[in-house]
Order: C-alpha cells, then sequence, then structure tokens
C-alpha cells in the first residue's frame, strides 16, 4: 500500500522504525479482510454447524485488528502503555482465531487462508511490541 | 438502552451476571461518544493549540470503547484472555484520555464532561474484570 | 445517555435541533448492539441454517449504525450531502435487516426484538433526514 | 495484499468481477489509513487553525472507507440497495475531504498525499457502482 508509505514518511515518526510500523499495519489490515472473508465463507458453507465458533472468533480478530491498525497509523501524542496493551489484545485475538481457523483448515481452504494469516499477524505485532518496548 | 437490556435477556449468558455487562457495555458507548463529541468541540474552540494530544487521545479512547463495547455484546463462544487483555487496552486508553481531558476541565466544560465519563468507564470496565476473573 | 445530552448541549449546533439529533444517536447506538446481539444469539441456536442471511444483513446492520452514530455525533465543518448520503445508507440498511429478522420473529425472541429496533432506528433517521433536508 | 485476493477466490463471489471488488477494496482501506494518517500529521503542524475542517471530512472519509471496504469484503446475501446507497455515501466522503485536502496541499506533503487517495478512492467506488449497477 504505497499510499500507507508516503503517507508515513511525511510524518515524522518518533517512537519506532517506520518500516516495522508499516509492515504491522498492513497484515493487520489484511486480517481483518480475511477474517471478515472468512465468516463470509463460513455463512455460504454446507455445513455451518461446526463452524459456529469460528464465525464468533472471526468477528473478534476483524475488529481487534481494525483497531490496532488504526491505532498505529496514529504517531502524534499517543500514550505508549495503552498501545502495548492493544498489541497485546490484537496477538491474543490472532492467537485465538488462527488456532480455531486451523482446525478446519483440511476441510475448508478459507479457514486454512485465515489461519495463515492470523499467524503472520500475531507475528508482526509480537515483533512490533517488542520493538517498542526496546524504546527508552 | 431497553433493547439491549432485552437481547441480553433473550441470549443466554453463561459466564457473568447480566447487570454488570449491561452497566458496561451502556457505559462503553457513552464514553465513545461523549470522546467524539469533545474532538468535535475542540475542533471549533477558538485556541485549539493546547488541545492537539485532547484529540489524539479522545480519537483512540473513543475507538477503544467503541470495540469492547461490541465485544461485551457477545457471548457465544468467546476467548475469555482476549476479553481480559481488551478490557485492561480499554481501561488504559481511559485512564490516559480521562487524565489529559480533566487537564483542561476549568477552561472547557466538553472536557470535563468527557473527563468524568472516562473516569466512570475506566470504572465500570475494572468491576468487569475483576467479575470476569473471579469466575472459574 | 446522560453524557451524550451534556456533550451536545456543550457544543453549539448550528444545523439541526439538538433533541432529534440525540435521540438519532441514541437508536443507532442501540441498533448497532442490538444487531450484534442478535447475530451473536443466532449463533447458538439449535437451527442456525435458516439464520445465515439473517447473520449477513446484522452484520452489516451493526456496522452501519455504528458510523452512522459517530457521524452524528459530529457538528463541526462537515459536509451535508454526505450526511444526507449517509443516513439514506443506514435507513436502508436498517430496513433489510428488519425485514429478514422479522421473519423469523415468531420463532426467535431475539429476531423479534432485533426488527423492531431496526424499524425505530429506520424511522428516527427518516425523521432526522427530512429535518436535515428542511434546512436552508 | 496477497490475503485478500486468495480469500476472494476461495469464496464463490456470484454478483461482480473478482477484480473489480479487490481492487476497491484495497483502495478504500489505504484511503482510510491516509486519512487517518493525514488527521496525525495535522495534529503535528506548527499552524493547525487552517486545518480544523480537513480534521473535520478525514474523520468522517476515514470511517466511510472502513465501512466500505468490510461491506465488500462479504459476498453472502447481502442487499444490493445497500451497497448502492454506502458506496454513494463513500464517493461523496472522499469527494469532500479530497477537495479540502487538495487546498492544503502546496503547503503540506500529508495533504497532497491524501488528497490524491482520495481522488483515486472515488474513482474507484464509482467504477465498481457502475459495474454493480449493470448487473441484472
Amino acid at each position: 500500500m504505497r499510499a500507507i508509505e508516503q503517507m508515513l514518511s511525511a510524518t515524522p515518526n518518533r517512537v519506532v522504525d517506520r518500516r516495522l510500523l508499516e509492515d504491522c499495519i498492513e497484515v493487520c489490515v489484511e486480517c481483518e479482510l480475511t477474517c471478515t472473508g472468512c465468516i463470509d465463507a463460513c455463512l455460504g458453507e454446507k455445513d455451518i454447524d461446526p463452524l459456529r465458533k469460528c464465525i464468533r472468533l472471526n468477528q473478534d480478530c476483524a475488529d481487534a485488528c481494525s483497531l490496532t491498525a488504526r491505532i498505529l497509523a496514529r504517531q502524534f501524542g499517543g500514550d505508549r502503555e495503552f498501545v502495548d496493551a492493544l498489541l497485546e489484545a490484537c496477538i491474543r485475538a490472532c492467537t485465538a482465531c488462527g488456532t480455531e481457523c486451523q482446525s478446519h483448515a483440511s476441510r475448508h481452504e478459507h479457514c486454512r487462508i485465515c489461519a495463515e494469516t492470523c499467524r503472520r499477524c500475531e507475528a508482526q505485532c509480537r515483533i512490533l511490541l517488542r520493538a517498542l518496548r526496546s524504546v527508552p
């Protein structure tokens, strides 16, 4: 997403490496939309019964990732403790959703894709959280 | 909000006292909209200069409270660790925003109202978090 | 929601009657959370099969109402054509979701409550839209 | 965003060309985050005074684009009139925000980037809307 890159370059970012931030924002957005798409695909499945919990956790994960992307796009005057706590919550949402989707991955391609995106998002949030915590 | 009450009554809630949940959802929504209104009032102030950080923290707090209300309205098949972590993040957003708004409370009525709502929201989230943690 | 009332009183609202605005914001928020709760209750129903479309439309309606409440809480420097178009979209989301929920109302109490809230939200948005359009 | 592509391929999309949908989702997300970044950069500007309306319209445009991306990622059982009305609202939000940002583009690089993204998003929404309307 070229415009996000340009925007982050135009904003003086005082806290953390711009590239780390960019990667985390991008994968959060991807995870939001993949989870939204996975709910949608679940609704279209013949046997929706075993996918109830998957739909629930996809909703939470989509919402958590959407919020995280938005907060990370803000650099001015934020509260570091809040950003840390939100990343923790987002990591947990991705773990829970990714685990559930993984359990359906062999039967449903959309769950396989979603599990993989959740894992990538979780990893990227952990990397950013570590980097933020190492800043004095 | 009568409809929320009715809806929570119609949904079997297995985890926590319905009244606690209801109160927390309602104050989260109130806090979301009060923060949104405080940004708006800040944008209309003659001297906007000292209110920049207030606008920033109001944005985060509005977004965090909106997400929290929505997650709390979901009872089926959720992940308890995620709900806990999100409540922690929401508490922190309310603390940061409330403290900033409080510092402008003597000059701006909208900041005084917003600080008070943030404090109520923070308190209610803490009560719910404690109740959730006491459930085996 | 007392805090919303206080906040709207503290903000000079140049365009439309404050009470109309307040009522519309409140029912939008109620509708967002009722739709969220209806999805949740659908996920817990024994026979989820006929409720797929209901879940889909509830998602859209919750998201549209959430956005509408937030936009209406902003008075400073907005674009009137956008507010009008958004109210039109919200009215349509409420109509579609309310009609679907109504068709399940005799079997599911949560759908009955949700249909009723969608109808109220639709009506209140229409009233506000008419008022906004009558402003020169 | 590779995962969105994969997800849309895994979901049978009955209504419109998958590529059109994908492009529109992607630019909506980009526009949401660019507007969020533009607010943030405005808050950091020495002379924030002339940027008040820009902040307001950026908020609306970010919220409208976020909702639109999410709705477009849903294919199952939606209401076509609602999708049309939402695209109309999103187009209007992009026009209003883009015009305002353009007026600051010579002084602020972030406004220039944001104006350009708003224009691209508006154009892509128009293309999709036309395609959707041509479907019987």
